[in-house]
């Protein structure tokens, strides 16, 4: 045996080779190992090595000894060696694939040009320096109060809704509220989505293995009569701003909704309100949630569309009849979001900074929807609806061609826009005119009218 | 109708009130609204800010309009006022009623005085400035590649591992991770938890509706021959570091938990590294996973030991074959940690400061235990193990007092201390003599010699 060849710790170096001779079977079971000073001696290292690399082995069970008497080797067990190991060939550079088109329309992005950098590093230093020590240990589940209060307050001001910072729950995404709604709720009801609507929640609620209905939406969003129909009894809907369709539900078919909740003790309302805050014109339309007096709607929101997506700060609002479950769960369910994170956005709502940068953003997005509104002035053919709120809408083109092939043709014009087809989950609720889903955010303004003179080209 | 003694805007104002009136019944369906010239000049304002109330209404549902005509009211759905409204009583303050007790042995908490307030602030500070704007809009599902790239390197110098940086997930702690895996496994399959064990680990498999079978806990760790009488087809098991009981699973029940792994294509190891970092003698016992040459473990770890419990940042390490079940999920399962957060911790670990922080955290710690053990030395009624690696350890008690009585009466002396009983979830598996699981990482390290002697004093 030679040692100090290696750049480990020369302990280690020993512990190494023994393990590998016991391994090799090249020492039997029950032998005794050279004492620590006979081996010492050989190796011409310390006693004390020798002994850190025995104690070694015999905190991972290779050695085992015998007060007064030595060191002994343990009984090894064998892994089955003759089993086939099995090959698998993974292409690792999956995720970095895609395929980048000169010209954008993607709804999952917002203009990041626009983000607070400078408040934001600001807001960061100053909880980085004010040595918050006790919030690197103590973690609310339902996420930091003082955050969750400006998130009540801003709910009353701006989306008409009465909240105590109690029923608000933050967490990193959809995703992990979802699951969280699914153990309170109920795993064995039937849930239904909207229908077009935004395959991430399909999947979602797919992957949570509960009963799925899709149900049908109109000019007034969710169909009242098909969700009756469906039986389901949790209704997942988007009803500011329904993507992709951009509806807006009327008072009417909310009312009828609530009714619908109100029917049974079972029913409940999950309102996602993902893009509400940009309204262009009026001010934005009041939440569902608002008009709920039975406890009846569970209503979401995230700071994705509001900040940026790479946030991960999303929250819900319970009714107060859910709180005592939502107890049970809290202990596993931690909150997901960094306490750094959510001082930083506390500081960001409550300095007004938030407030401050949603009209900016909107003002901002504004200005974009009126530049694509005059590149359309003169074309007769292409009917654009839901453009009034939110960073997405809808383009019908009045044409001979699927589709599928204005998809087509536009990507071999580096043109990447997706169909409303793509948003069905049920073919048969599909609609039959050919239309667009055009996200509008992440193309910078001086390149609008570019990009738009590009796709009216393609679609003459 | 009085405008102009609200807050809100004009448009708003009377937006309200028409809105009110037609709630209460005091317009009719289809009546015909006053024209904006008309109500302007009564209520001696613009026409324009008619137009803007008379807008909201419209969008949101209560009016309707006829080109050339004017504006009506719309057929309104009442809300069913008459089902009897529940009540309930909440009581917010359940998370505040916490006690604090003056001497608190937990085992959830680090000693946040030695964070690296100043690091961290300063890395955050270069990312800030370095206005990753890309990095707002695009998030990698599996978490940032720079880090996954030096997560990769860690575990093959410290943790005796081989990991392709694509087989790592970051997620923003277990609770994501698991109901992730559950997917990628199925629902459906039948999984085992050690007992005793985490309680949150039981809570979470319970939460995500799969058949759990709690599998005993020996010298050895977790029993393979009750886990193959269980008949479950994946196990969560802590090798490292059992918990609680803090014992390191030999290599004789590592191979035989691997021959069981390899005998059947469903079986699974999920192996919890939550807390191997800190091994006060030689050096950190293998990952198990570096064994396992059939990618039958899926390796498990956090930052929440290491850095703190509110970063909320653990990852996982899929076995290659799992991938493209991963694949299938990463669309509605986006990482949950934010890049901000994600691209500081790579700089804290390829700057070097992790693995620093590592080791001033271990020489710290390890200067607490050797003080607890001082004060032990002559007690010897009182034996301890698991204090080698890890931040609790075992105390097993000599003594006619039960352990309930033990803990009840050092509430009295405002000592919070936990008993083994609790974290077994079936009491059948329960062990006979008193135990206390102890947590010092919390503790000061002045503070040590007085906790320890309360501790002392009471279990004389």
């Amino acid at each position: 045996m030679k040692i100090g060849k290696s750049k480990s710790p020369l302990y280690v170096e020993l512990y190494e080779q023994i393990k590998k001779m016991i391994q090799e079977g090249k020492y039997l079971e029950n032998e005794k190992l050279p004492s620590k000073r006979k081996l010492g001696a050989s190796l011409k290292i310390s006693p004390l090595t020798v002994d850190a690399a025995y104690q070694q082995l015999i905190a991972e069970g290779y050695v085992y000894s015998i007060e007064k008497s030595g060191y002994y080797v343990s009984k090894q067990v064998e892994v089955l060696e003759n089993i086939k190991k099995e090959k698998y060939k993974v292409s690792y550079d999956t995720n970095k694939k895609a395929i980048n088109y000169q010209y954008e329309f993607k709804t999952n992005v917002v203009d990041t040009s626009l983000f607070p950098n400078a408040t934001w590093a600001k807001l960061s230093r100053e909880v980085l320096s004010e040595n918050h020590h006790e919030m690197l240990n103590i973690t609310n589940p339902k996420g930091m109060e003082p955050l969750r209060k400006e998130i009540a307050k801003y709910l009353e001001l701006y989306r008409g809704m009465k909240v105590n910072e109690e029923q608000i729950i933050i967490g990193s995404g959809t995703t992990s509220l979802i699951s969280m709604l699914i153990e309170i709720l109920g795993r064995n009801k039937h849930y239904a989505i909207e229908d077009p609507g935004y395959s991430k929640i399909y999947h979602l609620y797919k992957g949570n293995d509960v009963e799925l209905s899709l149900v049908s939406v109109d000019d007034g969003g969710l169909r009242v009569d098909a969700l009756i129909q469906s039986k389901a009894k949790i209704v997942h809907i988007t009803p500011s701003h329904q993507f992709p369709t951009g509806v807006v539900m009327p008072i009417q078919r909310r009312s009828e909704l609530l009714n619908w909740a109100i029917s049974s003790n079972n029913h409940y309302i999950i309102e996602d309100d993902y893009d509400s805050e940009f309204r262009f014109q009026g001010k934005p339309i009041p939440a569902l949630q608002g008009l709920d007096e039975h406890q009846k709607v569970i209503y979401m929101n995230t700071f994705t569309k509001t900040l940026a997506p790479s946030f991960r700060m999303s929250y819900m609002v319970l009714p107060e009849k859910l709180l005592n479950d939502y107890q049970e769960i809290s202990s596993h369910h931690g909150c997901t979001v960094p306490n750094f994170e959510q001082y930083i956005m506390y500081k960001f709502m409550h300095g007004g900074y938030f407030e401050r940068h949603i009209n900016r953003m909107k003002n901002h997005y504004r200005q974009k929807i009126d530049i694509i509104l005059k590149t359309l002035q003169n074309e007769p053919h292409l009917q654009i609806k839901g453009h009034e709120t939110g960073l997405h809408f809808l383009m019908t083109i009045d044409t001979d061609k699927s589709e599928k092939e204005i998809i087509e043709e536009a990507k071999k014009h580096e043109i990447n826009v997706s169909g409303l087809s793509m948003y069905y989950m049920n073919q048969k609720n599909k609609n039959t005119k050919p239309t667009l889903v055009i996200g509008y955010s992440g193309i910078k303004t001086q390149d609008i009218n570019l990009y738009m003179s590009k796709l009216i080209t393609l679609l003459k």
